[in-house]
């Protein structure tokens, strides 16, 4: 039985939301992270050697890591859905944007998360790089989410489960603006409207709020 | 024709090394960072969004982000090779190690590298929490590298072209000591002895010395 290991307010939202996109069979365990230092509990720490959130079973194997997760769950669970093949236009399009997730947006936001807790000046250069890296990163995702109506062409793939972490649950960690990106606003919305999406936030997430602005 | 932009001392080397292991026909442009600022120069910068390395061109498409590239070559050019299939009992670890190069353990040396730029105090909390990220990524390949002569088992994969980087040249710009990892040392000195390796080097950064310690 495949079990997703679910830390509140984290990354592993994006497998919560897979499995109810692709309508497998699921085990859902919640954790709460420590109120006192917003970590994850020793519990959850001790499901894998990394310690961080996703982590799912299934049977023996013990595998973390949103990409990888995301890879293994659609290629043994989901008939390999969700994805486009190598002969598909949207290919590219799709490796783009599935890399793009953790490898630019969320890596950026994360060095900017922790330059804000330092109480830096706020003319601080490199606050200001990773700053300029951050609205980058958004401005991409701006101009792409004006061009279809998912990261990679008309319909939903792993490319939007992996970015959506960061532009909705991740500002609760780094408050960030949407006011001036209203294609990116209109996207979530879209999102927002999936009843997948819905479930799988009533069951990992109740009561949070999306943040759509 | 697949050309690869190539960033002396960068990401790119990735490419560079991925290209040469398939034996596929390229053609490689090198660029060199600014000697001040140890930036990208502008030309490299023009030619994507981002701004980032790797870059590649292939036709109309100009594809950047490693995992992306990577995985657009195997399938595009290599044939599929360089990466086991969902039936191979390598999957699940090939997917694990392929997503935690940049997941997390380039992610760890990043933020501990602008850290460090900030001339913080030695027992700065941030700092030893991001020096322990890094501790722990690096004791987790230590681990598998005494598992197997490469990371997803007997034979080399893109796991670990996309994982070499942060443990060599990544060096250059967050030193770290691996004279307590005879295992990751030992790695280092399978991938040093293969001619597709040696060769991207020859190629992308002569006169470059491998890290191996």
């Amino acid at each position: 039985m495949l079990t997703v290991h679910h830390l509140g307010k984290s990354q592993s939202e994006r497998i919560v939301w897979l499995c109810e996109e692709l309508q497998v069979p699921y085990e859902l365990r919640c954790y709460t992270r420590d109120a006192r230092t917003i970590l994850a509990p020793a519990e959850y720490k001790a499901l894998h050697p990394i310690g961080a959130a996703p982590v799912i079973t299934d049977g023996e194997l013990v595998l973390a890591e949103s990409g990888a997760v995301i890879e293994y769950i659609c290629a043994k669970h989901g008939g390999g859905r969700l994805r486009p093949g190598p002969d598909d236009p949207s290919f590219a399009p799709f490796l783009y944007w599935f890399h793009f997730a953790n490898g630019t947006l969320q890596a950026a936001m994360g060095r900017l998360m922790i330059l804000n807790r330092l109480n830096l000046p706020d003319d601080n250069p490199m606050l200001l790089a990773m700053r300029g890296r951050v609205d980058r990163a958004f401005a991409a995702v701006e101009a792409r989410c004006g061009e279809s109506d998912y990261l990679t062409g008309p319909v939903l793939t792993t490319a939007d489960i992996m970015t959506l972490f960061s532009l909705t649950t991740m500002r609760y960690f780094l408050p960030y603006d949407l006011a001036p990106y209203p294609n990116i606003r209109a996207y979530l919305s879209r999102i927002a409207a999936r009843p997948a999406y819905q479930r799988a936030m009533e069951k990992g997430d109740p009561g949070m709020a999306l943040l759509l602005s």
